[in-house]
């Protein structure tokens, strides 16, 4: 599973996430479907090892201890890669066809997002989301990239409600396609963490929408370019160009 | 198809690439194919407008002549927009499983790579690659996405080849997962185009190609975060960092 992971490392390549307090000696319980992953997929025996991590406590070598029908124990051996969390950024999208939806996410672990925000909007089509999915998915993206950290994937909400309860000192990056062209990528205004950034759905945001977001103190607008971007292309260039600007990339 | 134009763009939203000469009158034909596709999956019948580019010559509006089972014909009408290239930078990655060699190609398309460039390494699985399937992909890519360019996409030859060959004055940037975690992104160096990104396979370049790209004379190494990212997002975010920066999106 973690593919991306260079060859030379010298980490266990199986990593899973775990939810349980980690550290050297403790015996950690698997769930039914993470022993049936090691034992029946990966096809580990007892002893063998793997890397866990839990989203706070960085990322431990762990032995396997005994694999089962109902699920199985790991022993955590030592730390083998600090904590690493990533800035205050959140990622607040539109969500669209659930292959896209499914990348945003993906690409928004690996990019270095702290939270994820699904909302509805006056052109979103999507009236709820499988949030449990959106997090196992999250799960999954942190387990193959050799992050530490899982962004929460948040219920699925109206953006007009997001905005009323804005929480103050927080930038809103707009990834604003009515400035296609412009000649500013607009990342020269400061704005460090705490931070967001707001992608539309295809198709854009409503007029309304436009005149409310763009009298908004907190808004910062975003140029991607000369070019007309998918959303899900949007949510990674912005992510990036805000990570090599403002966030951990520097 | 094209769902990421905004709402309010007053252009013809189904989008053809055509391969022949566009100017004000000319009937152009119509492939089988897309006499299909406007006739029987979009329903439009004679008369009706879409928008038509050939890569060349920007964007214009056709209304539909004739349309039959082996093929049929659009007569341009008028100009609609610009033709627009994009900076001189090549793409350069090892293809990795279907889905997301097809994203690479799709985002490559819509950031503004103006060539596509398959190769293969000493850790690349692949032997071959649809080179048509490929090139059909980024078509579609340019029209979904309001573009006026569709880059070629060069058959899959050796990484080796390739840097033996390679043409003078051309930066090659390469996405080094070796630098993770490194300070920088590198692309405070000066390297406007002709350019070129060289992303590696999951697994990254061996020892040797290391060794060799490392003295390279051309080369600029770009650091692309301290997190780990899957080849496929490693392209995207290489991408926009250089057009920011170096391309037309500043």
């Amino acid at each position: 599973m973690p593919e991306s992971l260079p060859r030379n490392d010298p980490r266990p390549k199986v990593r899973l996430f775990l939810e349980q307090a980690l550290g050297a000696g403790q015996h950690v319980p698997l769930t039914q479907d993470q022993a049936h992953y090691l034992g029946n997929v990966l096809r580990l025996t007892d002893g063998a090892e793997i890397a866990v991590f839990n989203g706070t406590q960085g990322e431990w070598r762990a032995r396997i201890d005994q694999l089962g029908k109902r699920g199985g124990t790991v022993v955590c051996v030592d730390p083998v890669a600090p904590q690493r969390d990533p800035p205050d950024l959140w990622l607040i999208f539109a969500p669209i066809k659930k292959a896209r939806t499914d990348f945003i996410v993906e690409k928004a672990v690996e990019l270095g997002a702290a939270r994820i925000l699904p909302v509805q909007t006056d052109f979103t089509n999507s009236e709820r989301i499988r949030r449990d999915r959106l997090q196992a998915h999250a799960i999954e993206a942190a387990e193959q990239s050799a992050g530490t950290f899982v962004p929460e994937v948040s219920e699925l909400q109206p953006l007009s409600r997001l905005l009323s309860g804005w929480p103050e000192g927080r930038a809103l990056w707009w990834a604003d396609e009515g400035l296609a062209g412009a000649d500013a990528t607009g990342l020269a205004d400061p704005a460090p963490p705490p931070a967001a950034i707001l992608i539309g759905p295809e198709g854009g945001f409503s007029p309304a929408e436009r005149a409310r977001l763009t009298a908004l103190p907190f808004i910062r607008r975003l140029s991607l370019g000369p070019r007309i971007l998918r959303a899900d292309t949007a949510a990674v260039a912005a992510l990036t160009l805000w990570q090599a600007r403002h966030g951990d990339w520097g």
